[in-house]
């Protein structure tokens, strides 16, 4: 089973417009909620595809009661922990004129000590049936940034394999605790080392302590640095689109593939495929299972020197 | 008692971000949420000025809860009829650099015949302990545009004045059932006339069936049609702020003129000092009770002749 958890669970809404004005008023015409926040949309994608997965995190309040029954109508498994707060509700803006989306984050609701308390033991136990579990998305106020360190300990504690994808402190924290993965993109990447040289910020994060870095690149694919070897995976051709959709299939395909223990070539090309079939989605936690099918076999894998040996800018 | 019609109740939730960009992701910092549409905002100004006043209107869903809860936090006598659908939230971001404010606004649940029917039979017992009925703002999906024109037969069965502040067919319509007073801006005078004098245009809803025409100029204050004469109302210097706040506060000061049998000349004034009140408040339904003071005895009437005489443009 790949446990999620996603400490900032949010109802993700989407609203339309004709085209969006700042100081304008406008009539939103249609409304579209779902549950969401990076944890859920993982879950969504294993299940999917056929993997036994469970949702965990804090949510609460009317907004955290619509979370949990739009879980329950998925299907999925919901082991959220409720917290006294109301869960936020984030909000894309698409223009009908030309697709835009214009996104608002709220920073969630502030969780107390006991709440954490009684997440972290709901988790502990969780963890112990879990085979991997994925870590995913910002954290609330009241969560400081060792959070993600604390819950790497303890999955690692109960057997479980990690994914890590978060930025800033909570991933920089986060290594000291040796996670089996995390999946920055390209510019969390930069800024947690503070150099903009993809492959040499890898192997750093490498050696501060994670057990695999796999960064995203958007249209071109990823960049892993794994204990079987470095590569770039390249999709046959780019696409674009939903590039939060696509983060969250590539960190599915990293923690199916930790779980089943296949060898790292074949996890990175089923991420790639897996990406690109959630970037052509028009929903994060979507996956268009026909260019699933079609690019799962035609993703290029380059092999590439650690960047210690000197290597072109 | 003045009770307060909202067919389109809202929870009004303001952002704020460091600055609104199309097409980036923000961070949103601070989250208001206040129960609103229109008449709730009048009945706000209402109770803070000391009169009985009612909430009705229609509400459902997790929204249409809070929109209660929001109602009892506040004092006010809530009397919302449920519906099945959940009731909209409409949306202000307010950009921190500028202060400038970019407004969502969704459409609402739709309204089944059979919660219209409840809701009327509900509002016609309400109507007859009334002695003025307030009938303002957007019709939800569902409900004609004779919707206000009914509203209005029904409660002058009950022996109950009427002020209706709304636009567009439903402004239209409700002039056929004789309403004591409308509140148009100039915009919507404009729009449902045809021409931009709003002189004439006032002269002209007169002439389709509003017992008084008191229309909204924003800084520049009032002019009013009524049967008493003709006036231009003043305020001692323009204001600018909260547009929303003014026309509510100006509704509610022409609703307790009615109520108490006030002369008109009396109640412009009163409706130019609680308008500028309001402009200055940040939150629709709040008035600043300094400005109210200052402002109500240094509005200047100007009486101006019927528009069948020569005038100047």
């Amino acid at each position: 089973m790949i446990l999620t958890v996603t400490p900032n669970a949010a109802l993700d809404v989407t609203w339309t417009v004709d085209r969006l004005v700042p100081r304008a008023s406008h009539r939103v015409d249609q409304v579209r909620e779902r549950a969401g926040g990076k944890g859920i949309n993982v879950s969504r994608v294993l299940a999917s595809l056929g993997h036994a997965t469970a949702v965990t995190g804090l949510a609460g309040g009317p907004t955290g009661r619509l979370i949990r029954a739009d879980l329950r109508a998925a299907g999925l498994r919901d082991e959220l922990v409720p917290v006294s707060g109301d869960s936020r509700r984030t909000l894309t803006v698409v223009s009908r004129e030309d697709g835009d989306a214009t996104v608002l984050n709220p920073a969630g609701p502030r969780i107390g000590p006991a709440e954490w308390d009684a997440f972290t033991a709901h988790y502990a136990r969780l963890a112990r049936g879990a085979d991997v579990v994925v870590l995913s998305g910002s954290l609330p106020p009241g969560l400081g940034p060792g959070t993600y360190a604390e819950l790497v300990r303890t999955a690692a504690a109960a057997g479980a394999r990690t994914v890590v994808d978060t930025s800033g402190p909570p991933l920089l924290a986060a290594l000291d605790a040796r996670p089996d993965v995390v999946k920055p993109n390209a510019a969390e990447l930069a800024a947690v080392t503070g150099h903009d040289d993809a492959h040499r910020a890898a192997a750093e994060l490498r050696e501060r302590g994670a057990g695999a870095v796999v960064a995203s690149l958007g249209p071109d694919g990823l960049l892993a640095h794994t204990p079987d070897g470095v590569w770039r995976a390249v999709p046959p051709r780019p696409l674009s689109g939903n590039p939060t959709g696509a983060g969250d299939a590539c960190v599915a395909a990293l923690a199916a593939g930790l779980a089943a223990g296949a060898p790292w070539h074949r996890t990175l090309c089923e991420a790639v495929a897996l990406s690109a079939a959630a970037v052509v989605a028009p929903v994060a936690g979507d996956v268009d299972a026909s260019v699933h099918r079609r690019f799962r076999t035609t993703v290029t894998l380059v092999p590439l020197e650690e960047p210690d040996a000197p290597h072109v800018h």
